[in-house]
């Protein structure tokens, strides 16, 4: 009997609490049973964004957020900007050019996050241009792009909105929403919000919407403005999705217990101890700045392969890591540390690199990465 | 203590064995514990579907695989024809105009069928049309539409693809996908398939495929050409809907052991005994021709609003049924008999039915529709 561990960045480990309340039979959506949770829902949602602005609640992955997050605000030819610093950048490039829009990226070396002084000058340049779409922390790399800084430049402009993929980020890292000025911020139900797959999350502001009444792409599925409308009285545009709406529900009863500024110090804190244990052993990280609190990214060391230590974790120690993804595949692997996770988890995944290392012929001293965990908790 | 029963159109009950498995802690979709798992479910929907064609699982509701089939096949201004009978009939019409299609209707009266006569002689007058879209089960007034028939004229066409919406339909009636040439057909999973809305599913003809490689609409979430290339892989093209394609697998796995033939009686059994019960206590069909194995949809008796019938089922005595849409709202309420469903949810109903007119001051003879059914039974 392999016992199985998941720490891939999604989907994470369920909250059995969470999985209980899923487990219940199944209520109707257009109900009085179903709609004060759904209320419940969306409340703790702003909570959670730190906005009192509307988040949507979308049945599909957090992809098709993004989608709806071109679709509902941009018409066909219409100019943005995209910051491309990973798998997940170039998402938001391919979304927008199936759309018809007319796209300036700014490429950013996979591993380092953006300059936003690079986006105030793109800006300038091409004052035609409405949306500027950004990751929060890029699952590929395991980078976080600096959104306040990001969000300080975009929001002097009165004809450009933000767009940013949180997907990986909500939950784990403090996104100051209306604080900030993030105009559209996606989230997904996989990933810090201890779900399944199955749900996206859409954050939209004033000022978006006023973009949303001039754009001329189609929709329907994503049609946010209906969304709006149908969550004005707890209910969604078509059919809930039922079963994780009341996990969503549960899942922010839990984060709220623990208290939003508890569950972003845990975050930092699993990132720090991952990166400084896998330093410790010798290993190199990927991100060469502005890490993650979502993901760690690590090189694979010098003539061995990042699919291989991935497939060893998983077929010898029941471990479920995350490979590279594009360009970083063979390079890489990840580990994410996200939602229902704490410094056990990392405790496990690290002795078990060491163990798999060792086995492949990397010099380590086995036990290394797990007593520099245990001395940055005591120390704390 | 109310105890609750749960008798509408969708979401339906959850079988305790698809639950079951959906409880279990999550897995990660590209991984070897998850494969043979889609594996086995793209194979049982074939079996489901009576088709080779491929069909796609996408992680969205019902609607979202409608829209898919609109944005796949066709390109701006392209011409077709949409069989309008009601609120999914009207659903078609809007999903097509919101992308810049040419629609022409045939709207039929609410209640009733569609002539297939009338689909020949509007292709003969404009071979431009290059789509049919109709719904098999119109669950708004509870009627099937004759696929088989219309097949029959559609196929003769090398140009024209028929979509079919046979999200209630499926599971509740024997349609013959290979057989009878249906191109496109569009599943969801919250009705006879048991399980949490979530996923729809879409089988899809090579005569369509081939009309998809000259779509012009722009997509993106549902882009069924990469979806047909990951599932070849045993993957999603986005991040699989891991939980409900488990208890899709489950839910497929229950329904091959009650046999295709054994699936379709029974819901043509439950159909027949709903019907002849609340007839025979002196109501009213909607339907008043071919009526849905899916749902059941009744007029409320002359003076009494269809929406008090609904409430004071679900508020008095636990059971959730579902009111009129559209323009029926008031006028009826509605039945389902989809799914993991037998006689003695017909048999509850039924009885609530009794209880809750006599109470409104409908002359009844209570027990009638029972005995009605018991009848029926025993005769078999």
């Amino acid at each position: 009997m392999l016992k199985k561990y998941l720490l891939a960045p999604g989907p994470t480990p369920i909250h059995p609490e969470v999985l209980s309340a899923m487990s219940l039979p199944i209520i109707h959506h257009r109900s009085t049973d179903f709609t004060p949770i759904l209320d419940s829902a969306k409340k703790g949602l702003q909570w959670l964004y730190q906005t009192k602005n509307d988040v949507l609640i979308l049945c599909s992955t957090g992809t098709g957020g993004m989608v709806g997050s071109v679709s509902n605000f941009f018409s066909p030819h219409d100019k943005v900007l995209v910051i491309n610093g990973g798998k997940f950048g170039e998402r938001w490039t391919k979304i927008c050019r199936s759309y018809g829009l007319q796209v300036q990226e700014i490429e950013v070396k996979w591993g380092y996050a953006v300059k936003p002084d690079l986006i105030e000058a793109s800006l300038k340049k091409d004052p035609e241009i409405k949306g500027v779409l950004v990751q929060a922390s890029e699952t590929s790399t395991g980078v976080y792009h600096d959104i306040k800084a990001i969000s300080e430049i975009v929001k002097k402009r009165d004809n450009t909105i933000l767009i940013v993929d949180a997907i990986s980020a909500l939950v784990a890292h403090d996104i100051k929403t209306d604080q900030w000025g993030i105009d559209v911020m996606v989230g997904g139900s996989q990933k810090g919000m201890m779900l399944p797959p199955g749900l996206s999350f859409v954050s939209i502001s004033e000022k978006a919407w006023k973009m949303a009444e001039k754009a001329k792409l189609p929709k329907f599925y994503f049609h946010f403005k209906k969304e709006k409308e149908a969550l004005a009285k707890n209910q969604t545009n078509f059919t809930s999705a039922v079963t994780l709406i009341i996990g969503l529900n549960e899942s922010i009863k839990l984060l709220q217990k623990e208290g939003l500024e508890n569950v972003f110090k845990r975050h930092e804190q699993l990132a720090h101890i991952t990166r400084e244990a896998v330093k410790s052993i010798g290993l190199e990280l990927f991100s060469q700045e502005s890490p993650s609190n979502a993901v760690t990214a690590i090189l694979a060391p010098e003539g061995i392969d990042g699919q291989k230590i991935y497939k060893t974790l998983k077929d010898k120690y029941g471990i479920t890591t995350a490979g590279g993804q594009g360009k970083a595949k063979g390079k890489i692997f990840r580990i994410a540390h996200l939602g229902y996770a704490d410094i056990f988890d990392i405790i496990i995944a690290v002795s078990a690199i060491e163990m798999v290392l060792a086995e492949l012929g990397f010099p380590i001293k086995l036990g290394k990465g797990v007593s520099t965990i245990e001395k940055l908790i005591l120390k704390k």
